[in-house]
């Protein structure tokens, strides 16, 4: 098994960034393909950390390869694009972890 | 679904680090109560960081609340006091994220 793990820190725009995440940005993450698993965890605590997390989204597959062909296909690219949208309401750029 | 996340950094001694956390620190993190499933992962690569990761371990539990009683157990004091021993091959404690 295999994952991309995606973790926000605070938004700057709270509301802005769940309301279009949870609606607009899920929905183009749901076309990319050979996606086994995908969680949406909301953070409520941290620790050994000053920063401010805020959600950590985690996308399960089956293996490191069927990640590459994930990451390479048209629809990984139109959610690499939306994430520019979301870049409105953030701080800075999510912590993306690539984990076999 | 509440999930702890504990993000490690690249062990200043990485031989050390892995042969301990996966001969001795994961069996106490076994003895935990509560846990419904645990996954061990690899980073093999990270974007927008400068930072360099290492391990993402993933515990999951039915309900924030059963994280709640996880925490206060005495087996999760011998995970804590077990960490201990685990920075003498860290650079810096993990980053711990309790999400729901």
């Amino acid at each position: 098994m295999a994952k991309v793990i995606v973790i926000y820190k605070k938004p700057t725009d709270e509301e802005n960034f769940k309301n279009y995440y949870e609606n607009e940005h899920i929905k183009l993450v749901q076309q990319v393909p050979y996606i086994q698993k995908a969680d949406l965890d909301y953070v409520t605590a941290a620790m050994n950390t000053e920063e401010s997390y805020y959600l950590a989204a985690t996308i399960e597959f089956e293996s490191k390869q069927r990640i590459g062909e994930a990451l390479q296909s048209p629809e990984w690219a139109k959610v690499t694009e939306d994430a520019e949208n979301m870049m409105k309401f953030l701080p800075e750029a999510p912590l993306v972890l690539i984990t076999e």
